[in-house]
């Protein structure tokens, strides 16, 4: 069976839908789009993440023989219709914002063009990969503000919600700005940065705590980061110490060591003091366990000399805000504009255009979100990447993506920088949108 | 390449410390124990999930030649290492807790008790799968206790965290007492039935919402549940009437409306009267939209007439307590026994049983942690499932494990039931623990 790229990873109605459209030959064009209705609390901007999976997923969209069979006999589902699923791939256009762009609520990062039936299958799954995706990207983007100059590695998988969460949130974070993860199959998958030390149990599988360092880089001469809090930390790094200066002789480096538990601040203080005072400046200190951006951020006022960080659970669960307030919403239907007008959650038609206005810093000063065909004069923010069912042209790779997330992070305005909750970015909303929201109300009943 | 079922999804030291064990001959057995540390704010208890796909997960480890080589290229690991991985099988025992038992910190749910550099290798993973089922499990059944006698279905797996969430959390959920899920993948994989209403595009899709609704039944007769909130809640379910009464000739029933926004409490209420005056009581009115156990409990307070609920996000993000504190720990190598002192997160050596004790009403009164050969007259909780890398006989299927959650559910304390903070459930840790503890600590420096 599939587990992640099977079009069975929908929702039931989207079946029961697609049966009723297919009866009544509903297969003219649907435009859908996918957005944020709003900001968690913790949050002052989001980073668009999860597009390269959303155009995988597409692109390879199918049922196969096994998947058709087991629809079948579900009795739910007519055989002409199973026939037209069998024939069924993704047809469409795709517009969004490249990933690693900074956007705001009711800015529309992806919009699906195709004939009724594909656009509304792909709902759940495309909703699936972008939401995770972008919410990572989004804390993982908020750890890279706080610490500056710091490396940071993601810890999260095991914490993760299963495995693709672990793998996407590796990439997520790498693409807003984290050196790398320890998530092996991350790195195979993505071409992401490796990171690693040693465990507690290593060393708790030795009698003797300087054996369980010494044998450790002898068997990986250049990975020799050794986690010094199993017992007594500064015992520890005392071992290290000693371990390091016999290790010179065989020209082999120690790298670091890792703190895990306690006070960060005063360890990292006190072992930082012995290992410069052995003329170990060049050992790194790393740090792990519940870090997050507001433990950053405590760790930096202070002056910590802590050189890179773990950051595990609280990324790949973004822990202070689980889920986005999003949505992937009809907003056209053969060439009318639609919405639905539910009470606290009514939206806006039409195809959509995202403009940005930069100041003479270079710096993000304003947003309009307008109808496709309104022009302005600003930057537009959502571009083509599929036609017809195929990518237009090449893709960015994830490294490029990186660079484009860097500099939009660069590019935001002091106040959305900090972890408080700040002043809304200022998002407008063009009255050619509010005049079709008005149309599509008219032609329905 | 494979996504949930390769070897490399681990952490890079997972391989690094097994390229030690490797060089060193540090093969004996050790024993892991995974166990939560701790409960978060919001949980009096938790419900043990996960160890099907855990016990699936340590049958078929195995490294692929695709995966070896990709290792090999990484520079990090030499040749009669990776000889070793290649031939490399989990053959070890497992011993666990049966899904669907409702269990407490510092009790393990499950044992691993293999060679060293197997038992190592496995633990990102085997936490991945143990914490997320756990976590769900332990959400859906404050959801299943909140709302008595009424259908409760898993909404989730669009803002689930990935695909195998997805999956994962319809099968959590059902265990806990959901009577399904809306992912047809679920269905497929796991045999969980499957439900569905419609989405708010297919009737934004249409010129006239009754068309919609008349369309829709009629492409599928068995399912019909009518969504009324996309215009006018009160509207629409006067059309739901008018559709109903015509449908009557024709042999085919209308199911139920589906409200998903504005105050639930109040809508029901008018929807209810709407289809009571009509003579349509066998109409259902199912609701949905930000629903968790504290909307199910304040709906039903309130004396809604509601008669199944759609738990979406909140359920498969667990987003009041997005992670467990959870840990899989070395606690013996070589017979000898293990544990860490680290300040805050020391841990108990030694393979642990756990017994539990019941009053005259059949509800639970305490439980003990001991160590394994420290017999008790109280029911043991932990049962071997795997020797020697094989399922010891046949394993319960879903619905067994769901009747299990279910009397487990039925003999939890009053107390524990509620929503509210409550005084922690009795667990003691035996003194021959604490002794074995005080042994560990004096073979290691």
């Amino acid at each position: 069976m599939r587990l992640a790229d099977t079009p069975l990873l929908t929702d039931l109605y989207q079946l029961t839908m697609m049966q009723a459209y297919h009866d009544q030959g509903m297969e003219e064009t649907a435009v859908f789009e996918f957005f944020a209705r709003s900001l968690p609390p913790h949050r002052n901007f989001l980073v668009a993440a999860g597009l390269e999976q959303a155009l995988g997923f597409l692109e390879s969209l199918r049922f196969d023989s096994e998947e058709l069979e087991w629809l079948n006999a579900t009795g739910r589902f007519r055989q002409s219709f199973l026939d037209r699923l069998e024939r069924l791939r993704f047809t469409g256009d795709v517009h969004a914002m490249p990933e690693g762009t900074v956007f705001f609520p009711n800015e529309p990062i992806l919009r699906v063009t195709a004939p009724l039936p594909e656009a509304q299958l792909v709902e759940s799954r495309l909703i699936n990969l972008l939401h995770f995706s972008t919410l990572v990207a989004s804390k993982a983007a908020r750890c890279v503000l706080a610490a500056p100059g710091r490396q940071l590695v993601d810890f999260g998988m095991r914490r993760a919600h299963g495995a693709e969460a672990g793998l996407l949130a590796a990439r997520s974070a790498y693409l807003a700005g984290f050196a790398g993860t320890a998530t092996v199959a991350a790195g195979w998958q993505f071409g992401i940065p490796l990171y690693g030390t040693m465990a507690h149990s290593f060393v708790e599988a030795h009698d003797h705590e300087s054996d369980a360092f010494d044998r450790f880089i002898h068997s990986n001469p250049r990975a020799g980061i050794f986690i010094i809090d199993t017992y007594d930390t500064e015992a520890a790094a005392r071992k290290v110490i000693d371990l390091a200066k016999r290790l010179q002789g065989e020209g082999i480096a120690v790298r670091g060591v890792r703190l895990d538990s306690g006070d960060i601040s005063t360890h990292a203080r006190a072992v930082r003091a012995l290992l410069d005072k052995a003329g170990l400046d060049e050992v790194k200190i790393f740090s792990s366990g519940n870090m997050d951006e507001y433990a950053l951020r405590d760790l930096m006022a202070a002056g910590t000399p802590v050189d890179g960080f773990g950051v595990g659970t609280k990324l790949d669960t973004s822990d202070d805000a689980p889920y986005l307030d999003c949505a992937y919403k009809l907003q056209e239907y053969a060439g009318k504009p639609r919405r639905k007008r539910s009470e606290g959650k009514a939206t806006l038609p039409g195809r959509k255009q995202v403009y940005r206005w930069h100041d003479t810093d270079g710096l993000m000063h304003r947003d309009l979100v307008t109808v496709e065909d309104d022009v302005q004069d600003g930057s537009p923010l959502v571009h083509r990447y599929m036609a017809a069912g195929r990518r237009t042209g090449p893709q960015p790779d994830l490294d490029q993506t990186r660079r484009h997330c860097a500099l939009a992070l660069a590019r935001l305005p002091g106040a959305l920088r900090t972890l408080e909750p700040a002043e809304p970015y200022p998002v407008a909303i063009a009255e050619s949108l509010h005049r079709l929201a008005a149309q599509a109300d008219e032609l329905v009943d």
